[in-house]
C-alpha cells in the first residue's frame, strides 16, 4: 500500500463525513452511488469502491433490495446498566446447565452464537498444518515421548519473549504449559485455595470460572462491570475491606461476556490495591489479545508484587482445537508444576512444538492484526443488525474487544427461555443464568458474533429478535 | 513363514532342550558352536543362526570374549515376598519427591531406568505421523475447533470395538476420551471420593496414584501383591470389613511397579466380591496390554455389576507423547463428562482422530504382538543382567508384562541412597519410598527396561549392581 490514498479512499472518507453530519442511525440508508456520483464529481465505480471499502471497514452494510444502510451504532449502542455488586458470599450451581447446554449447542445444524470460538476462516490453518508437521518429524522424534511437565522449551522461550514489551515481562522458567486456559485457572485454585474459602469474581463472569468454583465448594463475591469501565474498583475495596476474600478471578480485558475491559491505569491501580493486600489476582487473560485497540496490556503486565497468576491460551488467536494454554503463577510456580504432573504429568508436546515454530516465525502479530479486524468487522454488523431486530428497550454495548455481545433483554424476559425456544429453531445462544450466583442477569444473553457473517447470520438474528419480543 | 521349521529352529529347539536338561543358570557358558555341530551333524551355519534364533527370543546373551551365556533366568529369579498389607489408613505425602525425581530424571545424559515409556524403536511413528497429517487434514479442518467433551467419535468407535470380545464389553457412549490414563483415574476420583474418604490401593502401587489421594486429601490402606498371583484377595476381603472402602484403584494386569498380574480368576473374584460390596474399582489398565500371554483381559471385561471405572491410555503402547487416555465409568459417565467439561473442556482432536485411523485401519493388534515379543526380549537380557550383576542376596520377580522390574535389594540398602548415587554416576531409577505410604519398601527400586539394549545398558546395570553392593 502507498501512503498517498486512493482516490476511492478519499472518497470513503468524505461519505464517512457526511454520515456523521447526518447523524444516521443504525438501519438507516445512505445516499444511493448515483446521488454520490453526482454530489462529489467522481466517477459510479469510484463510488462502488468506495462503499466496498466502507463495507469492509463494517461502518455500513448491503440490504437486498434495499441498498446500504448505516451498520455501526457505537455511538447509538445502548449500554445495560451497571449491576450492583453483590458481596454476600454465596455457593455455586452452574454446572449441570452449563454442560447441558454445550452438549446441546454442538448438536448439527445449529447456527451456534454460544460457543465462544474463532471459525476457521480466521485461523492460519496452513501455515499450523505444516508446523504440526515439522514438530512431528522433531530430530529422534522426541515429542513422540513423554513431554516436559513445563512445557515444550520452544514454545516457552516464545511466550516469554511475547513479555519483553511488558513493564514486567514474565521469564522462560516460570510459565508452565496446560491443556488449555481453564486447566490454568483450575490449578491456580487448587494451589490457593480450599473448601469454603471466598473468591471474588466479575458480575457477570465466564461460566467455566463459576464451575470450577463451584466443584471445588468454594464460596464466591461477584463484583459489578462497568460497560466503558470494566471492573468497578471502588465495589472492589469495598468487598476487601469486609470479606476475607482469599483470591481475585478477573479478565481486565475483553472480559466474557460482556466484551468490556478495563482502562490500563485501572489495571494499574487493580495491581496494586491486590498487591498491596497480599489477595493473589487469577489473570483469566483468554482473550486478551483480541482487543481492537492498540497498547492494550493484561494486569500483568503491571505487576510489580509478584502477584498475579496469569493465565492465557491459543484458543482464541490460533487453535481453539490444540487446546494449548499456559500460566505464570511467580512464587506459586513450583506448586503449579505439582499439580500439573498429577493431574495429567503434562501436554502433548507436539502441539506446544507447533505452535512455537510459528510464533519463532514471527508471524503471530500479524496474524492477530489480520485477525482484529476482521472479528472487528464481524462484531458492528452483528451489532448493527441487532440494534435493527431487537426491541428498542433491549439495551448492550459495543465491546472493546473478544468475541462476544452481552444483551439485555426487556425487563421480564426469561433468557432461558429464549433459549429453549432459540434452540429448537436452531440457533444457539447463552442465557444470563450461567455468568452470574445472583438473579441480576436472567434476562440477558451472550451471543458470540464468531460464525461468520452471510445473509443466513442476519435472518438468524431477526428470528431471535423476534422471540425476545 | 512356513509351516515346516527350517532346520536352523530344529536345531535350536534341541539346544533348547539341552539347556534344559542341563539346568544351566543365568550367565553359565553353553556349549561352544563347533561343540554343538559336532554333537547334532550339522553345519556350523545352522548353529550360528540357531543361537542368533535363541538370542533373538532373548533365551541366550553373546557375552563379548566368551560365547554365549543363559540369559533368561524365569526359573531361577528369585521373587521377593509378599509384603503383608496395612490396613490402618494414613495420609500421603509423596508428591514433592516424585516430581523432584521426574525433574531429575529428564535431564540429559542420563540412561533412564526411571522413566516407564516405551522407546521410539517400539513405536509405529511413520505411520501414525501419516494418520496425524490426515487428521490435520479432516474434511473442514474440524479438529482445529473445540473437540467434543466426550472425544473424538472415530476414537470413541474404535475403543469400543476392541472390547467386543470381552464377557461384558464397554459402549461407545459411554467412554470419555481424558489427557493420559492419570487424568482419568482423578476424574473417577473426584466423582467419587470425599477429602477422608478411605481409598484401597495395592502395596506398592503407582506413585502417581498415591500423589492424587495426597492431593485430594484421602486416606490410603494398602492391600499386598503376591509375586504369582497379584493382589491378595484375602487381605482384601478383610481390609473391607474392617474399614468403610469408599473406592479402590487396582493394577490387576501388569501392576506398576511390580509387573505381576492376577490370574483371569482371580479378576472375576474380585469383580464379584466388590460389586456385592458396592464399592467401586477403579481400574488403572495403562499396562494391561503389555502382557507377555495371551487371553488376558482387564477386570472390566468381567464386570456384570457395572462396578468398575476402567482406565487406560495409548501412552504405554502407541505414543506417550500424545497424552491419550481414557475412561469407562458406566454410571459415572454423566459426572464425568462434567468434570472433564470443567477441569480442561475436552482433549485435542487431532491425536485422538490419529490414533482413531490408526486403529481403524487394523494395524493395533498386530502391533501389540511385535511390541510385546519386542520388551518380552528387553526385559529378559534385563533380568538375566541383573541376576549376573546385583547381589545374591537381591529378589526380584520375572514380570508378567509391563515395562518394569521390581528389585528387593539386600535388607538395610537405603534405596534413596542408591537412587542419589546413582543419578551422579548418570543412571535414573525410582526408589521403593515412592510406591507406598508404609516403609516397606525402602531398600526396593523400580527399574524400567525401557532403554533399547546396549552394551552401555549392561554397563550400567552392572555399575548399579556394585552400587547395591
Amino acid at each position: 500500500m502507498t501512503d498517498k490514498p486512493f482516490r476511492y479512499e478519499q472518497v470513503a472518507a468524505k461519505i464517512e463525513d457526511s454520515v456523521r453530519a447526518l447523524q444516521l442511525r443504525p438501519g438507516d440508508k445512505i445516499p444511493s452511488v448515483r446521488k454520490v456520483s453526482q454530489d462529489l464529481g467522481v466517477s459510479l465505480n469510484t463510488v462502488f469502491q468506495a462503499y466496498a471499502n466502507l463495507e469492509a471497514k463494517g461502518l455500513i452494510l448491503a440490504k437486498p433490495r434495499s441498498g446500504y444502510v448505516i451498520n455501526v451504532p457505537p455511538a447509538s449502542a445502548r449500554p445495560p446498566q451497571e449491576k450492583k455488586s453483590n458481596t454476600i458470599p454465596s455457593s455455586v450451581e452452574i454446572t449441570a446447565m452449563a454442560t447441558a447446554m454445550m452438549k446441546n449447542a454442538k448438536e448439527n445444524g445449529i447456527i451456534n452464537f454460544s460457543i465462544l470460538a474463532p471459525v476457521n476462516d480466521f485461523l492460519p490453518i496452513a501455515k499450523l498444518n505444516k508446523y504440526v508437521t515439522s514438530a512431528l518429524s522433531e530430530a529422534r522424534h522426541e515429542n513422540y515421548q513423554y513431554p516436559l511437565i513445563d512445557g515444550h522449551p520452544r514454545l516457552l522461550q516464545q511466550i516469554a519473549r511475547r513479555t519483553f514489551r511488558w513493564h514486567h515481562g514474565i521469564e522462560q522458567d516460570k510459565i508452565l504449559v496446560t491443556n488449555g486456559c481453564m486447566e490454568a485457572i483450575n490449578l491456580c485454585l487448587d494451589a490457593i485455595t480450599k473448601p469454603g474459602d471466598i473468591v471474588a469474581v466479575e458480575s457477570p463472569t465466564y461460566h467455566g470460572i463459576l464451575q470450577s468454583l463451584e466443584q471445588r465448594g468454594l464460596n464466591v463475591i461477584e463484583i459489578g462491570l462497568n460497560p466503558q469501565t470494566g471492573l468497578n474498583l471502588d465495589s472492589l475495596r469495598q468487598a476487601l475491606d469486609s470479606c476475607p476474600v482469599v483470591a481475585c478471578i478477573f479478565m481486565p480485558t475483553c472480559n466474557n461476556p460482556t466484551g468490556y475491559s478495563m482502562p490500563e491505569s485501572h489495571k494499574i491501580e487493580l495491581v496494586n490495591l491486590l498487591g498491596e493486600r497480599n489477595v493473589p489476582l487469577i489473570e483469566d487473560d483468554a482473550l486478551g489479545e483480541l482487543h481492537y485497540q492498540d497498547g492494550i496490556y493484561p494486569a500483568k503486565a503491571y505487576d510489580q508484587h509478584d502477584n498475579v497468576l496469569y493465565c492465557s491460551s491459543f484458543s482464541k488467536t490460533l487453535a481453539p482445537g490444540f487446546r494449548i494454554g499456559y500460566v505464570s503463577a511467580g512464587n506459586y510456580h513450583t506448586a503449579l508444576e505439582k499439580l500439573k504432573f498429577g493431574s495429567n504429568i503434562s501436554t502433548t508436546g507436539i502441539l506446544q512444538d507447533a505452535i512455537g515454530r510459528f510464533l519463532e516465525s514471527g508471524q503471530y502479530d500479524k496474524h492477530l492484526r489480520k485477525m482484529r479486524l476482521a472479528i472487528q468487522s464481524q462484531m458492528l454488523r452483528y451489532v448493527g443488525t441487532i440494534a435493527n431486530y431487537f426491541p428498542a428497550e433491549s439495551k448492550f454495548s459495543v465491546p472493546a474487544g473478544g468475541l462476544s455481545i452481552w444483551i439485555e433483554l426487556p425487563n421480564g424476559t426469561n433468557a432461558f427461555e429464549v433459549q429453549k425456544t432459540a434452540l429448537r429453531k436452531g440457533i444457539g445462544i447463552c442465557p444470563g443464568h450461567i455468568f452470574s450466583t445472583s438473579d441480576f442477569f436472567h434476562h440477558y444473553i451472550r451471543l458470540n458474533y464468531c460464525p461468520l457473517w452471510t445473509f443466513k447470520i442476519e435472518e438468524a438474528l431477526k428470528t431471535l429478535g423476534h422471540l425476545v419480543r
